[in-house]
């Protein structure tokens, strides 16, 4: 049985980063914490909460020690916290995150308002927001949104890592007819496209599709989803323990990616059980 | 006869200033041309003539004097050559004709490659890429263009003055995939459309449309096509003496515009002819 693993299956660059830096912080500091569970992956915090990192929710309930900032980032104020309490910071912002909040940052200092093209309870939304310091910005979801912004003399336009590109493309689209100079830094992150455009290929060539991660994750469900359009036979599935032998009958290749908060460890083992199965 | 006269009859801001320029400059200096016509009106050009500044096509041509620049502008290297003779300068380029330059011109200073909206034969377009002094301005006429652009990390788009807004917002939709940060400065100008949508309303209004300007006037034309769409019984006119009493028959209001390029004197020998009309 031929196996074809996506290069894109699992963590992404941010949260690969994100658990080595834990992973890292975890023998060099005695009291340490990170701000809220790094990743969604009960799995990673459980072996990250082994290794002494506590999960606390409210940075004002951290009194000492290190404390790992999680991938998508804080607010400006929980961090003027953690300086005012000198915590020792050991910073997991994905560097994709931190370049959206430096945007936004530079463009009000600049003079522009900020039209921020994500939604509005998004930690990582409230973290780019907060940098501005009370700057102007406008969250914007989606078109409708944008058509009720004011006019301005000059708009920047960011958006939220995961957004899709359409969204932006349309809203800067309307954002020209409410201003005479727009200036747009596309800050999408394209690992999630990237992650599902392989799966649409692979699914294409494979007989079977099996798709790791938690049944609770929606970017896991979502590629399960995109796969079962292409090929039928996909099954999604959180560990090892689930996988049938039955579904395999007259099977010759295999396709198997994973979510973004599916640890390594996970896809290895799936693998490994498929290539038993050819023995 | 009710009269209703277009606010955006003749000539736009920008001719009106460079005429005014012109004749104030004919006062002014003895030896004195114009480095093209100064509209597309003989009417003007004619009685400029007469005030003694003469027409010239190139500026090798000019050996000493004063030089008037038209409201489109000229190239760098146009200008270069009236500074190294020494002329002196009346510069009638249109601000927002300048400020096309400027914005293109910084652009490339801070590292954009420059797309410039417009039709590359153009004057004003050879002008606005003249001033970068050998940045990189890609012309894009349109979206299939657009498509051929490369990619770049930084894309400065700019717009000839008479482009249409749909056209310079197709464009930067393409761009946007073309590069992680677009910084567009809408510079059309909107006298044109201001013009045409003023028209249109009066047509609505009027039972007889009278559109003053030159035959060979594309403007001009376009005006009365779009007066004709809403209210057959338009009229193109280039003259006061064109016009037929027959025409007024039955009609209680009268609809009155001029292309961009219609003097003022020869509007009011129209607008008086139909109020004498009416007596
Ligand atoms: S966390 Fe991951 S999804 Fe993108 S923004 Fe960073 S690489
Ligand atoms: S010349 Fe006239 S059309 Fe606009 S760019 Fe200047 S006002």
């Amino acid at each position: 049985m031929k196996i074809i693993l996506a290069d894109s299956a699992g963590f992404c660059f941010g949260v690969k980063r994100a658990t080595n830096l834990a992973f890292d912080a975890a023998e060099q500091f005695e009291h340490i914490c990170s701000l809220g569970p790094i990743i969604h992956s009960p799995q990673v915090v459980k072996k990250l909460e082994e290794k002494g990192i506590k999960v606390i929710r409210k940075v004002e309930d951290i009194d000492h020690g290190a404390v790992i900032i999680r991938s998508h980032g804080i607010t400006a104020e929980e961090l003027d916290i953690i300086h005012d309490r000198e915590l020792k910071i050991v910073d997991a912002t994905c560097p994709f995150v931190k370049k959206a909040q430096d945007y936004a940052t530079m463009l009000c200092n600049e003079g522009y308002s900020v039209v921020l093209v994500g939604e509005k309870d998004h930690p990582e939304v409230q973290g780019i927001i907060s940098y501005t310091r009370g700057g102007e910005v406008f969250v914007v979801a989606d078109c409708k949104e944008a058509q009720r912004l004011p006019n301005r003399p000059k708009l920047g336009i960011v958006a939220q890592t995961t957004q899709s590109f359409k969204n932006l493309q349309q809203i800067a689209d309307i954002c020209l007819g409410k201003s005479k100079e727009v200036r747009i830094f596309n800050t999408i992150c394209d690992a999630t496209s990237v992650r599902q455009n392989e799966a649409r290929k692979i699914a294409c060539e494979a007989d079977l599709m099996l798709v790791v991660g938690g049944f609770n994750s929606a970017n896991t469900t979502r590629l399960a989803q995109i796969c079962q359009e292409i090929q039928p036979r996909t099954f999604h599935v959180e560990t090892v323990e689930q996988i049938q032998d039955g579904w395999f009958e007259g099977v010759e290749c295999v396709g198997i990616t994973a979510g973004a908060s599916t640890p390594r460890w996970i896809i290895d083992q799936v693998v490994e059980r498929v290539s038993d199965m050819s023995k």
